[in-house]
């Protein structure tokens, strides 16, 4: 079994109202040095298919098909299991539907 | 400056409506072989803090009084730039307020 991770993110210059609200609450309760905050949706898809390829394709369509808006939302997949931050690792996907 | 990934999951039995959908749906499009999907939140935190450690201790007490609800929820710390998966990179939490 493979446990894809699938981010979707807002595209930069969208507002972020909900990461806006914690950054403003975070401050209320007396954090200090709070730059920004960001909020993101996360899914974890466990999937039977065992080859990587394979899943991450499946992924790519998934988020075309049905979890990402085009307009506002960027999308990165990973494998779980296998390292993060590499590039090779990343799909960032914005295309259309 | 350090940007700090707060993942908040559902724990393990609690219903998640949003990962059944989803699962429903994918199928409806016609995506084969999928075991289950779990919905969580992920806020992305840009701090000043330079020291990983105190902006881990930071996103810990963030968690516990603003981000999730300990009677539902767990979350997972990282700083961004740490490996994933390392078990010391992770502080999976289900404290009390």
């Amino acid at each position: 079994m493979t446990r894809v991770r699938i981010e979707v993110h807002l595209k930069k210059g969208v507002t972020d109202p909900e990461g806006d609200n914690v950054r403003k609450a975070l401050n209320l309760l007396g954090f200090k040095g709070i730059r920004g905050v960001h909020s993101a949706k996360l899914f974890l898809v466990d999937m039977d298919a065992d080859d990587g390829a394979h899943a991450k394709a499946d992924a790519e369509e998934m988020c075309r098909r049905l979890l990402a808006n085009p307009v506002v939302h960027d999308y990165t997949i990973r494998i779980e299991g296998e390292a993060a931050g590499a590039p090779a690792s990343k799909a960032r996907g914005s295309r259309r539907r």
